[in-house]
Order: C-alpha cells, then structure tokens, then sequence
C-alpha cells in the first residue's frame, strides 16, 4: 500500500473512530448492569434481555431505517431520505473515515438513546411491546431529532445549535422519552401505597449496579472524544478532560449531597451523580473550559438528587433513574453550552443568542420524543398491552417473561454448612442432597 | 525521533494491534462469566481458575512452543520450526508492526481456543489435568492448525483457504476439540436419569453469564478488525461493521426462534445467538458485504439453538453450548466463505472451487483438533484420571478442588430482616450472630 | 486542517495516550471489585463506594493540587509548584500530546494510589475520614514521591533512578501506605482470637474479585505501554509483552505455589500472582528482556503468597492482600530494575551502581509514603476517629455507612421454590408473598 499523508491521516481517524464505537459499544453492557442492579431480582434478567434486545435489534432497526432518516440526504430539514441499509447516496457525508465507521459509531449511540428508556419501563413492561418500541425508537423517534441537529442541514443545525455528543440529542430524548413511556405505563404497583405514601424498592445488587456505572464511564472515553470523529482534532484530549472533571464533580457533589441531607452518603446518588455530570457535559464538553466542566458537573450532581425526589412524589414511577439523569442532565446539558460556551456562550459576553437557540432546541427534541414515545405506547396498550398481569408483577418478569431466574441455588453451599476455607464438607453433604438441581426443584422429591 | 511516513505507519499499525490485542486478551473474562454464570455455584469457581489458567499458563506455553509451530519457518507446509520464546528466524514475518506486537494479539487467540474447551467441560473435570490440556492445546493443537492456514506456506493457505480472523482456525478447532473431550469425559452426573430423560441443570447466575457475552461481544471489536495487522487497512471499518450485524442478527433470531418455538425469549440463547453469529462471521467479515454478514448471524442463530438440543440428546454434555457455538458455527462461518466472498464465492458466481477448499480447510482442521484431543483426554484418562469423583462432582468442584466457595454469606443481611434503606439494623442483629464468618461456620459455636 | 508529519504524529501519540488513560481509568472498576470480592458481604458496598470517591473526589484533588505538586515548575528537586488546576507555568512539559492528554493519563494513576490503600482498610474504617485520606493522597502524598522520580529534575531521576510505569512510585508508595494506615487502624475485630490464633474470614464473592482482576489486567495494556506517552515509540510492544508475561507467570506461580504447598491451588493467590507480577514488571517493563520479565513475575508469585501470611502473622490486617501485591512487589519490582536492565542491570554487567539507586529510590519514595500516611491517620484518629463502632463493625459498614447492603433479595426466587426452566410458579408464589420487597421488610406485615 501506498502510504501518504492523506493514508495516514484517514488511518488515525479510523483506528480511533472505531475504538471509540468500541467503547460505546460497550456502554450497553453498563446499561444492562446499572438498571439490573437497580431493581429487583426477580425483574433483573428481564431489563437486561431489554438492553440486549437494543443491542441486538436496536441496531439492526438503526441498520434498515434509522441511519438513513437521521444522516441521508436532507428533506426540508426534517428528515433524511437515504443511507438505508448503508446503499444509496451517502456521499454527502465528508469524513476521513470510511462511511462503515461512521455508521458504526452513530449505530451505537441509537442503541444507547432506547436503553436509556428501558431502565425506566423496568419490572412492569411485557417484552413483546418493548421489542416494538426499540425498533421505533433506534428507527425513528431518536434518528429524526438527530436529524435536526445533526443531519446535513437540520434545521437545528441551520439555526446554529451546538451539541457536540448529544446532550440533547441523546440524553434528553431518551430521559423525556422515558417520563413519557412511565406515565401512560403506570407505576409499579408495590410503589405508592393506597394513602398517597410511597415505597422505597430497594435495589437488589449494588455492586452490578456500580458495574454498570464504571462501564458507562469507561464508554464515555468514545462517546464524547470519539464525537470528534478524527484523532488529529486535538481538541479530543480537552473533551476527555472535561467529561472526566464533569463525572467527577457529579459524583462527589452526589455522594456529599446525600451526606450532609441524610446523614449518610447515597451508592446510587454518588453513581448517578457521576453519571448525571456525564451526560451534562456531553453537548458542551468541546466547547467549554475545565472550570465550566466541574461548575456543570457539580449542579448536575445536586439536580439529579432533587429530580429523583421530584418524579418520585409526582407518581413518575423511574426505577433506575433515568429521567433523572438523561432528561433533567441532558436538558441542563443542552442549555449549559449557552451559558459557558467560550464562543458565544452568557459568561463569555454572548449574550443571550446561543443560550436562546440552545432552549429551542432541547426543547424541539424533548416535545418530538415525548410524544412520539406517548403515541407509540398509548397506541401499544391499546392493541396488544403492555403491563404484565398484577399477578406476573408480584411473582416477577423473568419467571413470567422468561420462564427462568437471574440466579439459581446462590445459597447452596452455605446452607448445607460451609464457608470459606474448608476442603471437607460437613456431615449434611451428601450426595443425595447437594446437587443445586435437586435444592431448585423439591418438588422432584 | 525522525517521523517520516514510514514512522507514522508503523506506529498507526503498533498502536490499532497493541489496543486489539488488549480487547482479545479481555474476552478471556468475557470465557470466564459467560461459563461460570451458565454452571451451578458449587462449580462456578472452578471453572473461572480454569480460565485464568488459559490466560496464564496457556500464554506461557504459547510463548515457550505454540508460537514458534505456529508461526516459525514452515517445515513441509505443516508446522513451523523457528521463533520459540520470541527467538531464532522470524525474518519472514513481514508486518509494519514489531514482531511483539504480533505476538501478543497471537497469544490472545490461543487462550480463547483453550477457553472455548473449558466451558464444555465444565462441573466434572479435575483441574490437574486441565492444566495438562491447556498446555498442549496453546503449545501443539492449536498452533499446527493454526499453521496450516495462517502459517507461511501452510498447505491449507497454498490451496487457497480464506479463514480472515478463524472462523474454522480458532472457533472449529476449539469446538470440536471440546466434542471430542466431553465424549471422553461423559455428562454430568446429574444430567441424564437411567430412563434416558434429560434434567434441565439451571445457569446459576444469568447475570454474570451476561456479563461474559457482553465482555466477549467487546472483544471481538479486537478480534476481527484486528486480524487486518494494520490500522490503516481502510476494510477494518467494513469488518466491524459486518461483525456487529452478524451479532446483532444472531441474538435477535436466537431470541425470537425460542419466542415463537416455546413461547418465551430464551436468554441463554439470545447470548448463545449472539455469540454464534460473531464466531461464524469471524472467517469472512474481510470478505463479504453486510447484507451477507446478516444472512450468516440469522443462520447462526438458529443453527445454534437447534445444535445445543442435538448434542443434549447425543449425551454430549456440554453445560455452556460450546460445540454448538463454536464447533459448529465456526464451521458455517468457514463454509460461508465460500458461498458468500465477494472473490470467488458461490453467490457471486465463483462456482464451487472456493467452497470446496473451505470445506476441506474446517475438515482438514476439525479431525485433527478433534483426534488429537480425544487423545490427550484418553491418555490423561488412563494415567492421572480426569474426572472428580462421584461425592466430589456432587458436593461442587469449588470446594473440593480449591477448598472455597465462590459466594460466602452472601444472604446474611436479609437474613436477619435488613433491606433497603434502614439504617438501624433490628433487634435480631447483635454483634454476636451478625459476622458473616460466624454465619458460614456454624462448626465454631 | 493541514496535515503534516508533526501533526499525523502528535494525532497518533493522543489517540494512544487517550486510548491508554481509558484503560488506567478503568482499573478503578478493578481496584473496586477486587477488594469487594474479597471482603465480606456486609462491608463490600462501603469498598466500592470508597474507591468511587478515589474515582471522584480523588480525581478532583489531583486537578487542583496533586497534578502541580508532582509535575509542576521544580523547587529544589523536592516539589513542583506550578500547574495547579491545569493553569500557569507548564511549558516545561514538552511531549507531542496535549497537555490535557497528559494530564488525564496521570490522574488515573493517583486515583490508584489511593484505591490500593483502600482496600487494605476495608472493613472497619470510616468513610468520612478516608474522604480526607483520599485528598490528600492524591494532592500530595503520591504527587510529592511522583515529583523526585518523575518530575521535572526531581532529586531520584537525577540520581538516575528507573522506574518506567512506577513499581516504585505509584505501587510501593501505595502498598506502603497502606501498611502504615493498617498499623494505625489496627486490625478487624473478627480477625484474631484472644490466644492469638487467626481466623480466616473468607471472601464474600470470587467472582468479584475475578472480574476485578481481569480489569486490572486489561487496564495495565494502558498503564505500562501507555506510560510511553508515545504510539511512535516502538518499544510499546514490547513492553506490553513483558507486562504479559510477567503477569501469567506471576499468575502460574501463585496458583501452583499454593498447590504445592498446601494441595489445593488457592484462587486468591491465583489473582494476587498475577497482580503481582504486574506490580513488580511495571518499573522495568521498558528495559528488560521478556526472559526477565518471567523471572520477575516468577519471584513475585513466590513473594506474594509468602507476603500475605507473613503479614497476617504480625498482626498487619489488610484484606485483600494490597500490601503483599504492591508493597512488596512494587519494591522487588524496583529493584528488579537494577538487576535486570540491559542498560545498567546487574545481570549485564552492569555492576551495583543502578541497584544502588533503585534501593536508595524505592527506600525514600516507601519511607515517605509510610510516614505521611501515618501521620494523617494518626491526626485523624485523634481529630475524627478513624474506626466505626465495633457494633457497627459487627453489623457491617453497608448498613451502617449507607443504610442499605449490597443485596437485597437475591434469594427470594428459590425460597419458594421456583428454579430454572418453570414458567408457571409453584402454588407457594401467591402475590401477597412473592415480592422481593415484602420480603426484605418483614416489619411492615
């Protein structure tokens, strides 16, 4: 092969470009982890099967239908028009990476828009209908407001809105797609008592639940620096800098928060904390100073603990915290770059202009997927439901769903006796009783 | 340093291999939950040492033979005879990146062949013996294959046999390796009753199985596009992209073939789906179009669930469904590329020539990763013995092998009626009863 | 944008050193679950929160103070004084990666000085004051020892010490720490019996603290080769090989050692090999022949089982091992250096005068660490108090700490007897029981 500068250059991006969509990539993974841990054991395979099912046929929905309506060539601003299954016209899209890189990495962030959803539908939504509204969602409602921003000639981007990896475009449509999705689903029916007190469901594995969080952290080194889609824009080691400062300050203000309110540091408020500065400082993180990053970080960390509260009492019934993080942090995100963007932003002598155009624009996005997600649920209750039956609530969705639980015979060994450091089993140990088979199904006996 | 053109890509190169090899060397934890999660607890611990015993005994052995039979001077066009602990005539391996480089992503491949195996079988092996076949799977049986296709001058590669990144070289050698070790080893003890019926042995912890796929599905964003050596090979974007349709397409027909079959979404095989469709996607991703890469994942999907009930009723006890996964997806993988290559296969008119180097190449392979394994496994039979006793398979293989469980106490707070959100343990828990310690060793009080 | 050779070269060193400090980060996941695994039940939530506030908090620290103090304008060989929140004087920081690139590489370092400590406190140390601990050990104790073999003319780089990716300065400063916190905090109150015998308290979840390992050693494919701060330096292979090596070695030795010894090999040691062979390799990884990486990691899964008992033996109670894997091994590590370097190292004839050195080195860094850390533990002591209650030792931390354990319900399925492959609940699963929640709180009935 042939090696110049301009090989060399497409190289750099492509290596990057991909390791980020790697990265990204494997946010779902971290997804999965954080809702899973977050609810209750007998629900928690079920939300998992919800993340692999947008990993899966999320993408394969964002492959036939939604890169083409988010990237293809621009109708009126509104929508795109080509690019499906990655033929017909694509050459407006003037990168150094091939197009399969670009697609990739968009790919990706689809998944994550619907998997933020499906944290907050969790431990009451049948598996069925889901699968209907990821296929929308990866197909449609995220890749049309993508379009609007991100598209060639959005009319967003015509208007001069900056989002750089999404706050608004990812975020807030997936967290006010989320409120949407919980309000026409109803609450669970062990949260609010029938005198107006709610219930605290707690989370059934913590240590899953930071996995997830440490996973979507990790990924967030691509989804923010990898947005620049080029390794020789400098600027990425910036981005990464100020998404970490901003991770930082949200998951310390989270933690403290919680400790000088409650007397005791919240887990899951000093994680979504973090995760609440990440996706706070996604749409301004290459436009913004460190400082401005921890100031961004540090409110997103005490806006996540209120909203939680705030959603909590008005019956918006959010296991994982989604609207939380993605729709309050993501709309706090958005209009952030307005205020701290050190070109055009309120602190910098801006003016009101961007911050303007900022509001419009999260707002525009946040409408659209609220009530294209309302539509879409209200039109799936209608026609095939999308509760389980009160019944299959109470025992739980993976029995119900998929016939099988999370875990099987965790006790086992410890109920017959035995405990670390011993390579003799006890009395009790025999071979007609130990089998996990055997413990799971008495009624074999 | 000078940095001229030549400089620049070679460090391009160093840098995509070095961070792919990372994401192999990481799908070795990715082996590791994807088995422990799919067995009982009492054996789950043992199956992760032998795992870890792959990543680290495995890579030593790799380093010290497996390499320098793989890789070294070809003798005859069936195995290589130079570069044995990265020393000796290596001058004919010609890459921009150094030699280390190629080497680490090398070994990386060889434990996941070793892992494969593991997985199969799993909850009745000793560990002693393992350590024996892990040894010679790094050092003899993968590497001679290994040889044949991707050494210099191996005969399978002289008569034309494409296996891009081992659909055949890597996933049908280690699946028919582990056929061929669970054969000699015989089912679990539990697993088939003296009328012939089979008991369903329950995973014990789907999360961590879950884990595994996610984890392994990341690394193949090494595997793959890393198999090109060089990050400024412009088709690395293309091999992603088909290596995540065809995942994608495995996991949602894995999913749906089991929800219109029995009526559930299974997640066993919604994993298992996905993974199928990456092994056999792993031999032609460089060579085919992504419309092709979802033919082969729709294919794998099925395949494998239809395969993992074969080998169920054969009595080939395979408790993780390696040998559907990789034995026979890694075939169709390699069969794929000879019906669907761009150059030379039979849907683009290239007739039959292709197809039938490819289906002698996974034979050619198949026998002798299978042979030589049955061998292994029948002379360690006879001289150590490779199964646990009776009592010992039915008390778990973590107690009596590694004198531990992997979970310890873990219930105890619930136990004595702690949840969620109280800070004031109750009555029953004062600090004589409540340790963990004491709970798991009754013998002490 | 132009694109030239110097910027194709600064592109490729800040896709690698981001890519790197990904991974770095990453170990925090690591760190956490590591030590989650290993400690008990009751107690692994406040771990995992503590090495969260090093991810945060700790992170921070290193911006505003830590990241000037150690690489900041140098005063007398002793401190640096300049850098301070990423601003003033940085200009004598000459590599070709953004100094934000640089940065975010170097604070994924302090934050694992600190987490190593974490771990070995675990258990019966109070989150407040370890708050404190964590600043300053990223603000100063780790930057100040980071400055002389580091920094800008510090007096131990001066003198010529060798310590590529910080043997010395980041794993004995942290394992001596640690010793010097655990001698202040004394040991937990389950672990020695008044006739002085010792109990075993056994690891609440291997599976853990497998994946906590696996991560650590993914991350070091960013630490040691990434420690370059180049992709153009080709010796990045080579070092990632010996990081390798040294870590299967380690890995091998640990868990044949133990079986040896004491006829079981010991999962535990298994992992400690390995994380210690990678502590020790860290300082020479970039000098050495992959032979002495063997030898390193070789020795230092001797070292490392011996270490663990010994420090048992003398009453220094650290859980999970942090002062036997980075201590001790972090010094061997250093001194390895002396002994192995091509350029200097004893073995090549190079005399005494670098051994000198790097004993002089890892003696000043270790004693300054030990001091320091003694001292803010002691002052906490009398200021805070450093130790929970033994009754909230004997409850737990989770509790105590957080008002909430690290699982809630994970039995509840099989309780009633539901296991894997049954759709329909046994007649025991009525709505009014089923729950997870009305389990965990028995009091409301």
């Amino acid at each position: 092969m042939e090696v110049n500068a301009s090989t060399l250059a497409s190289g750099i991006d492509t290596v990057w470009v991909l390791l980020c969509a790697a990265l990204v990539f494997f946010m779902e993974a971290g997804f999965a982890f954080l809702e899973a841990g977050f609810v209750q054991a007998k629900n928690s395979l079920n939300i998992v099967m919800k993340v692999f099912a947008d990993s899966t046929l999320g993408m394969l929905s964002y492959f036939i239908i939604g890169f083409g309506i988010m990237f293809g060539l621009d109708r009126a601003g509104v929508f795109g028009s080509s690019g499906f299954m990655l033929s017909g016209e694509l050459g407006h899209i003037q990168y150094r990476v091939p197009i399969y890189a670009f697609w990739l990495f968009q790919a990706a962030f689809a998944m994550a828009v619907a998997s933020i959803v499906s944290g907050a539908v969790a431990e009451r939504m049948k598996f069925a209908p889901y699968l209907v509204f990821t296929v929308l969602c990866t197909g449609l409602i995220y890749p049309l407001a993508g379009h609007w921003v991100w598209g060639a000639n959005g009319w967003l981007m015509q208007l001069g809105m900056l989002d750089f990896a999404g706050s608004a475009v990812v975020h807030a449509v997936g967290g006010w797609s989320a409120l949407a999705a919980v309000l026409v689903l109803g609450p669970r029916k062990e949260k609010y008592n029938s005198d107006g007190s709610i219930n605290v469901i707690p989370a059934h594995n913590l240590h899953l639940a930071f996995l997830g969080t440490f996973i979507l952290w990790f990924g967030w080194f691509g989804f923010n620096p990898g947005s620049s889609l080029s390794g020789l824009d400098m600027n990425i080691a910036r981005i990464a800098v100020n998404t970490n400062l901003a991770a930082a300050a949200g998951g310390t203000t989270g933690a403290l928060f919680t400790m000088f309110r409650w007397g005791k540091p919240d887990p899951s408020m000093a994680m979504n904390g973090a995760l609440a500065g990440l996706a706070a400082v996604t749409g301004g993180c290459a436009f913004i100073a460190p400082a401005s990053a921890l100031a961004i970080g540090t409110v997103a960390g005490v806006l996540v603990v209120l909203a939680v509260s705030f959603f909590d009492r008005v019956k918006a019934d959010d296991p994982v915290g989604a609207i939380a993080v993605h729709g309050v942090n993501g709309t706090w995100g958005a209009l952030a770059v307005g205020i701290f963007a050190q070109d055009g932003g309120l602190v910098y002598g801006g003016g009101f202009h961007l911050l303007g155009v900022q509001a419009l624009g999260v707002l525009a996005v946040s409408v659209w997927s609220f009530a294209a997600t309302a539509l879409v649920f209200m039109a799936l209750k209608k026609l095939v439901g999308i509760r389980v039956s009160d019944q299959e609530e109470a025992e739980g969705l993976d029995l119900n769903e998929h016939g099988i639980p999370a875990y099987t015979g965790l006790v086992a060994p410890s109920m017959f006796g035995h405990g670390g450091g011993h390579s003799h089993p006890g009395p009790g140990l025999t071979p007609g009783m130990a089998g996990t088979m055997l413990y799971v199904e008495p009624g074999k006996h």
